[in-house]
């Protein structure tokens, strides 16, 4: 079996580069020089974002195919991107590979992140390959661009502001807990369904760059590290409180029951996993037909999910009951 | 001891967040959101470059101080925007941590790189933190700028054009053996030299952007792989051959016994050894007064090191002998 010991740097460089679109006017000078150049975008703000997959912590190859790792770790970014309402335009990638990864994951990873950037039309412009001697890992920088004053950060939500998020929330996580578990829940669709959303999930670009367009939205940022987590750091950073409505979460229906059935608790599930790559969005009551024109031309489904509070407590509605909201996912703790 | 693991994300967020100075005026979104929004610079190009050093690969924790391994990690990339003729703007910093690193060794890491960076006026805009279950590892994108025309890319060396390298090649290999053996050279200013070359390496911003701006050099890479890797990538890039003295090489005059005595070729240590963080230029011989006022105003040593011929054959002069250039660095064969 050839592993990536088997080939040059320069070797393995050359089977990204054969996955790349021909190069665009505005990349000047692409991989091979010391840097990439490239001409900036006209009237534009600039949105520079960084996030790493690290194996063992973010994905287990043993049931993680490499394309999906390779999809993974540019749609993290992708996401990232597409909280600031801005379209991603370029890509830098660096990759630490244990020497002994089959050259048939390496190609796989590649094939995983070349196919989604070619869709987005994200460039790859340039990265870095080395060895590792432990765990495998891709870090990914994205930069895109967005209007001036269009930039969706998470400050701007006020007292009153509905919260929305988009898709579904929970999927990830259970489509995890299928994989680790390679159990079913007996409907094929729906173990589709929730496999896809943590191994291959779609980032919101469309309905990020809409919604800034739009300026539907106060605040927006990404699920990320779960939405008990987003209301939190979007609550925090605009001065606000928040209430959740548990019953209105937009959670897979064929992941209840199986969830439910193996004792877990389906909002619980849903509020605190992490690998959502949803958009949490801020939006004032009278401006939500902007955010329908948003939605309908993005084709995504958008939820009302709670409201932003003056009161400055973040709550969790469950029928008669309320709680506090639980803390999201912390990658030290 | 405190490790990172008693913190979370956004305390050691925090902790490196202190030591940056005040944000820039066209710094419009920085550490905190989904992504950095910043003003693009007028009338130039943008120069992305990424970069990293993973533990046990690129350096070796029982001997690299946490702020050498900060600098380096900064360093070999802002040595790669020099390369390009570039002004460094702007950093993203993306660490994967072993949980058990003390939290001092944490602090000592970001000393390193935000020293370095304040030195250079790079703002760190942006990055990630996440745990590594293996090595520690830095991952780190510099975006610089450049006026339109005036990169330095490694294509335009013509037969007849010199080659010079900026400082001394060897001593970061030779500073790496004194450490790695716990020896000394038994002349303690040039165990400070050699040491200093591997553990802090200047990288060579000045110099590279005055060379761009005077339109020196007709090509340019750092040695970060040693000098006959950067001769070979440069003659191809350019469809050139190479001649280089062995004689003219300016090695560190005290490194030379001290190699010697140990069975060294003092030759062979700086033409394969990488981490001289130095740039190799090529250079019409008409445009020498150029070269020499880029000098001065760097006040960087400039060392004549060969020619660049038609025949496409990569060569090194020793005294009456002319043997093939050997192969650089490989990070992964």
């Amino acid at each position: 079996m050839t592993v990536v010991a088997d080939l040059t740097e320069r070797e393995l460089i050359a089977r990204i580069q054969q996955r790349l679109p021909p190069p665009p006017e505005w990349l000047l000078v692409g991989i091979g020089d010391d840097a990439a150049v490239v001409e900036p975008e006209r009237n534009r703000v600039e949105v520079l974002s960084v996030d790493s997959l690290v194996e063992s912590v973010h994905f287990d190859r043993s049931f993680v195919p490499p394309d999906a790792i390779g999809h993974r770790a540019l749609a993290v970014n992708l996401s990232d991107i597409a909280a600031m309402g801005a379209t991603p335009r370029l890509a830098l990638i660096s990759l630490a590979l244990p020497p002994s990864l089959p050259l048939s994951e390496f190609d796989g990873i590649a094939d995983g992140f070349s196919a989604l950037a070619r869709r987005h039309r994200v460039q790859i412009v340039g990265g870095n390959l080395t060895r590792s001697p432990g765990p495998l890992m891709i870090d990914i920088t994205v930069v895109g661009s967005v209007k001036r004053r269009q930039a969706l950060t998470r400050d701007g939500a006020r007292p009153g502001d509905e919260l929305y998020v988009s898709g579904t929330v929970g999927s990830a996580r259970a489509g995890l807990r299928l994989l680790r578990e390679g159990s079913s829940t007996e409907h094929p669709a729906v173990d589709l369904r929730l496999v896809t959303a943590y191994l291959r999930p779609e980032p919101r670009v469309r309905l990020g760059t809409l919604l800034a367009r739009n300026r539907a939205a106060t605040a927006c940022m990404d699920l990320s590290d779960g939405l008990a987590d987003a209301v939190r750091q979007v609550a925090e950073a605009s001065h606000v409180g928040a209430i959740i409505d548990a019953e209105a979460l937009p959670i897979d229906p064929g992941a209840r029951p199986w969830l439910a059935g193996r004792g877990l608790d389906p909002v619980d599930e849903a509020i605190v996993g992490g690998d959502d790559y949803e958009l949490l969005v801020a939006v004032r009551p009278r401006l939500g037909r902007r955010l329908e024109a948003a939605r309908r031309h993005a084709a995504v489904p958008l939820t009302r999910v709670g409201v932003c509070t003056e009161d400055r407590t973040l709550t969790i509605r469950r029928a008669a009951d309320s709680m506090p909201l639980p803390s999201g996912f912390g990658h030290f703790r």
